[in-house]
């Protein structure tokens, strides 16, 4: 049984009928993160890849630049922390951190209120064209590859993609974690983000679409519907956003252009 | 259409064919919470019962004792906060909270690592007994009454109910906002919500069980996953929790000695 899930007895019912039996469930633990020997937040998180996972979060929260900034990273899952020490050693003061938006995702999750700078600073300009039928094909191997949600029903997914294949596929009971994981591992591994495509399980709200103008995503596609914020950020950042892409259809909220039919 | 949602012009794609259309996506606004005239914290959250959703909110952090400790709360939409005033003028050092713990769940979230002392303090005892075909139907009843989910596909439910009927029902993006609102209606209409049932859309992690049992809510159903710090938390706690309810199935994690069957 893999590290991200346990086995549990309960009591089934069918039809008035109880009866005793197993169930897999995903596992939860909290995660402190600490940054330079700073305590900056602790995350409640499926306890796989906490390296990706602490790196992509810094990341999203602009405290960590890039991959090159990241000079020790450090899990220890029994005692629910990773360390990560960058070259600039900036440390971050944690009345700052608590003063930033706490967002409807899964973990605390960076993000809110751009400002016109932050809006220009973060605008993702890429060439990338991709065919409708090429995001249907990925979504549909993207549920395939998702063993997690199968076995549990508990998880969620994210990956970056290019238009022929999946290059990075993560889960976590947080939506914003499994994005956060594929970032940090984008990081840690040297693989570029840019020009690339982002898929999600989970519904498209606003930290999501911050977090894909970090990475300086230019298509992010869930099967799950958006929101207003989610799409009016998609459109200010230049990110073209797909939801509900289930089966050969999908609904484009913003920049469709990237998006080739017929 | 109501204050939930919003239109947009969207592209609909079906078998590499585009179409201009309309579609409805739910709205997602921060909202700042102040107690007492300090500012506690900010939710990304759908922007409908915002007093609902701060009392509850503050309720789940235990910073409301009861509706009695409630003297005043506004919301305005539109400057994106909600004021509170109680009557024991108690002030949050905003350190405190920055150093709970951030659920994996949608918007910040209470929780965590409850002491011994927590644990029997929160201790639910309840003498409730529900049949499993009386939560089969108040599942299927709160499905069809969950009209924003149905229309968006994008936001959770959370109901408080007896065995014989859904008493409050609300919608939020976020989980954990969707139980708040629940929890903050009980206080503020003086409904009670010891000896009776919550359901819930989302899947159950460790804050949902913290926050049920800080309403003395001895029953938490979902047609979705617990998490095993979930189950853990719901057997500490003295709550049964079901998942998986759909139909006539259902799962039942911990203290299944409410559940009648047969």
């Amino acid at each position: 049984m893999s590290d991200g899930m346990k086995n549990l007895r309960i009591v089934r019912i069918l039809s008035e009928r109880a009866a005793k039996t197993y169930d897999v469930v995903i596992r939860e633990i909290p995660v402190t993160i600490l940054l330079n020997d700073e305590e900056l937040v602790t995350l409640m998180c499926s306890p796989t890849d906490l390296e990706c996972l602490a790196v992509g979060f810094l990341y999203g929260e602009g405290l960590v630049k890039d991959g090159d900034d990241v000079r020790e990273v450090f899990a220890d899952e029994k005692r629910g922390a990773v360390w990560v020490y960058t070259k600039s050693r900036k440390r971050e003061p944690r009345k700052r951190l608590s003063q930033r938006l706490f967002t409807t995702g899964c973990g605390k999750g960076f993000t809110f209120s751009l400002t016109p700078d932050d809006r220009r600073a973060l605008m993702v300009k890429s060439p990338l064209k991709v065919r409708a039928c090429a995001l249907s094909a990925l979504m549909r191997e993207f549920q395939k590859r998702s063993a997690l949600f199968k076995l549990t029903g508990g998880v969620h997914s994210a990956a970056l993609c290019d238009p022929e294949d999946i290059l990075v596929l993560k889960e976590d009971i947080g939506r914003h974690s499994a994005v956060d994981k594929v970032l940090g591992e984008c990081l840690l591994r040297g693989i570029r983000s840019e020009d690339r495509i982002l898929l999600t399980s989970g519904r498209i709200s606003s930290d999501a679409l911050a977090k894909a103008a970090r990475g300086r995503i230019p298509v992010v596609v869930s099967k799950a519907a958006p929101t207003d914020l989610g799409v009016k950020l998609a459109k200010d950042l230049g990110i073209t956003l797909v939801g509900f892409a289930r089966g050969s259809r999908m609904n484009v909220y913003a920049h469709s252009k990237r998006i080739v039919t017929g």
